[in-house]
């Protein structure tokens, strides 16, 4: 692909360098080789454009290459800009149609033809699999269940029953969609009675869900996961949450029943969310931290339990001089008395 | 059903509204439609009671219903009274008896005739699975294994050698019983050795386990999770541990080795338990908390390491003005020197 | 095994006992039978000698077994050695050599005759498995992989594209080797654009990964886990990290992206490792902390986020009484107004 190509589908402009510069791939400062374009986004990197193999670069406005005489293109956001370079690179690959003679499918489940359908894939009643979806091995989709258009469903995924899947969803292997929510009533003998778990998890568009994570269904009604949200590995999603659109949650946190995450939050790795509770639009919850509060739009919150991000810092700076801390005051109380 | 048959069912009494109204579902106060009965536990939802479409309502003693004119039934216990209608409405599916031809079983092993077993299950020598037993597409079985009437074990799960499952068991999704224990001596060259995992996982009847969760076996003897306990999604537990009876853990918690955790324990989300030690009976652990410690039965205990949660409550909310905490010590010192 | 042969397998002396004595096991103090060995390696448990039924028991120097009179043999590491007896006592199983019918293997790929492949086995495209491999059920296996010699790949396992399994490792169930790295770049209307994740995951030779693992693949480039690196259950291992050798990763714990994790590194349950960061050789952190900042060899680090293993202990112990220390900085407050 020539630099030209790539700056036009990138909305970028060169800078420096012949338009018609040959690259054949994208990847990192430190790994990208002679014929590759590269980015730099965090200004800590700075140093290693010296230092790179790359024959262009991406770059935000007002950041200098410096002394190497690397092709420059300007971008608003060179990390977008890299990204779509990237993903030029690496389309995703068409699917191979067929379905594999294996494959266990419930004679009233309606089956697009342009499918790939793997190995030992197993689908139950009353299905329906759009044109354009890529169901790889091992996989088990139960009664009800509907993938639209273009979805992929890696291998051993399990998907429960009447679960629905939008267009353009990835869920990634191992993962459970549907899976009973954890709900029990104590009897008069102390003893435990499950609660029946008979709603759904419906997956929007554009939906991502990485490796082994586990979203309950609803004991009544839906779990549901909106529009372009971003759910990574080992993430537990209780029954009945909402995960409003481009929310964006990291590996291994966890969220308990009937809680709703608005619009673009970000909740970083191994946070715990409480049942029932809000947070609001474009919340940022740092790693490791918790809440069993509503939170309100455009907050950032850490600790356990979680409350403003700065104030966090400072309490935090104090902690590691507690033992110090506790000395002083004895030494004050001495004086004192 | 009638709202006579439903109060008979759970044990309730009729206070307003006739015998005769019939109910066709059960939900919560704001999904419950015009031919569902519904319920309040909490108080705080007290208000939502005007609202509600629910032609009748489950409530505890004392608790008024409002300016609705929702019939209602006095239950000792409203909750546990809606989860018994519930499940009378969605009463467990009978198994759909008969084996897969696709299943893959050795003919050491003894099937009863009353099972279901699905598509691309696979089972191994010696193992026995007993009268109404379900067990759903791409499951595992190695050898040696029992299964007890009525359990359910759903699609991707592996039950490793030796292992035992109780009567009316369900496991979910994609989850591991009886993987090794994670167990390793150093050598003389620091490098690890593996300790054989030669034990066995029991569950005991009326054990739930959710999707995605891993329980290993013993090193030597077995893990056992007693009657009634309930494991959610994501769980860890180590070798050698004891869950006794209706003890409840929940998402992304974690027992090291060797621990024993009492009857009717609660562990909430994402709580971590040391190795070889012993948590009392009806101890609860609330989220995101750890102890290293052995605890006394009855207490409640949070934070990491987890001490009572009264103080545990206090400290945290000095934790929050830690900063301003060390200025005012900082400001003592100077006005005492 | 005659004792003596048990001492000289575990390169021990015996102290008491006949050489001729016959051990036909190995378990700890209160599991150990008649005709069994047992060990004490933390002091803790030395009255529990007095109690235990096995006949021979591996003592560290200097240690004293009391009234019992029970074989001694001496170890320089008691544990080790009765390591290497317990593995005495339970070989590994040979393969049962053969491939199931039912297995789906791609006839691009290369299959040793030495190998077991279990039923529903799925093998992509262009594979290599090695002699004396071992596949358990339900496994996929995506195009491009290669698995070493003697490796183990238990029930449910995923290996995706190209990445690669050395010799003697060992996968266990629903773990999944190789899913897509969690990178999104945001674009000019704040939706999650997915960058490609072309790039693989590389398990070097003797390898452990627990159950319901996820080791993501990087996005280009690799993943890679190296030479005796032993990881739990329900781990994340992000895109592009590095976990050098012998370096122990225990349940729960999750490491976001490209950090590298040094030689003998013990990071113990549910501790957090975030993105970019380097983790020096024979660093320890305690359960359930976390770290943003590199970690120098040799530290050990608790706390969230971590910070020197003593100093925190201090502080922690402070905090505990941090609802009283408020109080006493009121009292010191009134005093000197």
């Amino acid at each position: 692909m020539k630099l030209s190509e790539l700056a036009e589908l990138t909305f970028s402009a060169i800078e420096s360098g012949s338009p018609d510069l040959e690259i054949s791939g994208a990847a990192g400062l430190d790994r990208a080789g002679s014929s590759d374009i590269t980015f730099l986004a965090n200004p800590k990197y700075t140093p290693q454009i010296r230092d790179t193999k790359a024959s262009a670069i991406f770059l935000n406005e007002g950041v200098e290459p410096g002394s190497n005489d690397v092709a420059v293109i300007r971008s608003k956001d060179a990390y977008l800009a890299y990204t779509r370079a990237l993903r030029a690179f690496h389309p995703d690959k068409p699917i191979d149609r067929g379905v594999h003679p294996s494959a266990v499918i419930d004679s009233t489940s309606t089956i697009s033809k342009d499918v790939e359908i793997a190995a030992n894939v197993v689908i139950g009643r009353n299905c329906n699999i759009s044109p354009g979806v890529r169901i790889f091995p091992n996989v088990t989709i139960y009664d009800g269940v509907n993938i639209g258009e273009n979805s992929v469903i890696h291998s051993g995924v399990s998907i429960r029953e009447n679960c629905e899947v939008g267009r353009n969803c990835i869920v990634h292997n191992n993962s459970t969609i549907g899976s009973d929510g954890f709900g029990y009533a104590k009897d008069e003998e102390k003893r435990w009675v499950k609660i029946p778990q008979v709603g759904r998890v419906v997956l929007e568009d554009d939906v991502e869900i990485g490796a082994n994570t586990a979203i309950d269904c609803a004991s009544v009604g839906e779990t549901r996961i909106k529009r372009g949200a971003k759910i990574d590995n080992l993430v537990q999603i209780g029954h009945s949450c909402t995960i409003d659109e481009d929310a964006l949650i990291c590996s291994q946190t966890g969220l308990a029943g009937s809680s709703v995450i608005g619009k673009r939050v970000i909740l970083a790795g191994q946070v715990g969310i409480a049942g029932h509770l809000k947070v609001g639009d474009d919340v940022v919850i740092t790693a490791k931290s918790a809440t069993s509060h509503d939170i309100e739009p455009g907050k950032v919150i850490s600790g356990i339990p979680g409350f403003d991000n700065k104030e966090w810092l400072r309490s935090t700076a104090a902690f590691r001089r507690l033992g110090e801390i506790v000395q002083r005051i004895r030494a004050l109380e001495k004086k004192v008395s």
